[in-house]
């Protein structure tokens, strides 16, 4: 791990231009002849980011999914993708074709291009997959929460974390879990309705522990966030209860691809009408101050973090 | 390969935007307030597209300049790019970054962003590059050529292939050959120069008779390619000579990112001139005829085309 952030340090260094923001964000921010062009590029390898058994066609629509993700939490709309696959075998290469096709049709999406690659035999395949997308208004950096902003979470947390486990162990349980687990629904709408009310942006895609504390970190504020303000599914809930350990483990779980974003206290009345319009819930679960450091609290009391608060880079 | 062909042309229906070229061309070019994006992305695959005792710092210029060569072939002008990373031993990976560090810092260009991803135990690594330029004039794709229009290329042909040959066997020869292959030179300046004046262009990177073929298919058009003609360097023909084997061996060698371009007769005497200005060899190879098929001449005689063109998608 400190071998990782050494290598994406020397990395950093060589993202010298505005519109990386310092590889600190979601995507790059670049301004082309007046339009806000966002560019994001995610691989996802088997056996890390999804399992070898997973359907071909929902590993190609997390691919997709994962990336149109980051553009909906920079408030822009998808033009199009490019992608990066290595082929295996033929049978497995059609379904996520097919997969593909689904998933670019869903979001009326053309594929623009990209390169196919042999793989050695029997090794692990890579993929990766870039969306362009255009931000008409502004695109929210995860730098810009402001001491006094509440911190807020569209959807629910940890439902795709309880559906890995439930791969995992083959144990029986709510199938929208599993669901939530291998096609993630990018907040395209919310994103783009929210670009404009929010001070602070990004998604979760390694925890929501982890990426609240990347928020604050990079928006150089404290952060207290509220455990039992964290919204649970009713999938969730039937499975593991709402107990302080469930609790804990949504809070870490990952792979949420829900949008967290940062507001002013004035905004809630906006934002909780705008989560009824698109149908899609929004929650405050904390507060930024200024300050440094993440703190947790649990009905009031305030709890030890968590060894394990997300993934970290490179899983 | 059967099986490949078939995926692609899977794509191929998903790519219905104009800006995917029908996944024919090098690149995607796509208007942007009325700028000419282009957007390339190409994979680099341990093994299969380089060497696993390659130096990293090499891996990391192939791996950008590759990309690049895309861009020239479109005559844009590169912005910057996006870095899909597979994790390995950090001793490799610090003097990967240092050697993507020296590579775009020799074109001027900034990270702007990407993925960092671990891979499962002694996997092959896979990394993928998105490069992102603009085009401030035609974009010339590879499906333009007419009729009675010159084929020409730039530099020379073969080198690479023949540099790859020595650190196969361990033969000593030339080492300028094995320069070519790993540290490949994109012809940017050529291509931003040449885009105002060809019908059509690509880069050859799968092998000259492969791509050549590849550009008449695409242009509707015959192709006559005099082997003769083919441009060969000093280094190479001090290794191999000039035989046919070798005259042939060069030409399906591929990893040569040349420029491969068709112009009118009428365009000659400027091409020539233009190849004086910018130091780069210019050579005319071959003449586009209408009809199909692709004819192989050596001292006016016609070959049989040898049964292996270049790489198939894929390698």
């Amino acid at each position: 791990m400190i071998a990782e952030a050494a290598f994406i340090d020397s990395l950093r260094a060589l993202a010298h231009d505005p519109a990386a923001r310092g590889l600190m964000d979601d995507a790059a921010v670049l301004d082309i002849g007046g339009v806000s062009l966002v560019l994001t590029h995610d691989m996802i390898v088997e056996g890390v980011h999804y399992l070898a058994h997973d359907p071909a066609e929902e590993v190609a629509w997390k691919l997709l999914a994962v990336n149109l993700s980051d553009l909906a939490a920079k408030g822009a709309r998808p033009i199009g993708v490019l992608l990066g696959y290595a082929l295996g075998e033929a049978g497995w290469d059609r379904d996520f074709a097919r997969g593909l096709g689904t998933a670019l049709a869903a979001f009326d999406l053309p594929l623009l291009g990209g390169d196919t690659v042999a793989m050695p035999g029997g090794a692990p395949r890579a993929f990766g997959l870039t969306a362009i997308g255009r931000a008409d208004g502004p695109a929210p950096s995860r730098a810009g929460a402001k001491a006094g902003d509440d911190l807020w979470v569209s959807g629910t947390i940890g439902d795709a974390g309880a559906g890995l486990a439930l791969l995992q162990t083959g144990e029986a349980g709510p199938q929208g879990l599993i669901e939530r687990y291998r096609t993630p629904r990018p907040r395209l709408e919310a994103g783009l309705r929210l670009a404009p009310l929010v001070s602070a942006m990004m998604d979760v895609s390694d925890g929501l522990l982890i990426d609240a504390k990347r928020m604050a970190v990079a928006s150089e504020c404290a952060l207290t966030l509220a455990l039992d303000a964290m919204p649970l599914s009713e999938d969730y809930l039937a499975l593991r209860g709402a107990d302080r350990d469930a609790r804990l483990d949504a809070a870490a779980a990952g792979d949420d691809y829900e949008l967290l974003f940062a507001a002013p206290p004035g905004m809630a009345a906006r934002l909780l009408a705008l989560a009824e319009e698109i149908g899609l819930p929004l929650t405050r679960i904390g507060r930024f101050a200024s300050g440094a450091g993440l703190t947790l609290i649990d009905g009031g009391e305030e709890l030890a973090l968590p060894a394990r608060l997300g993934f970290e880079h490179g899983a």
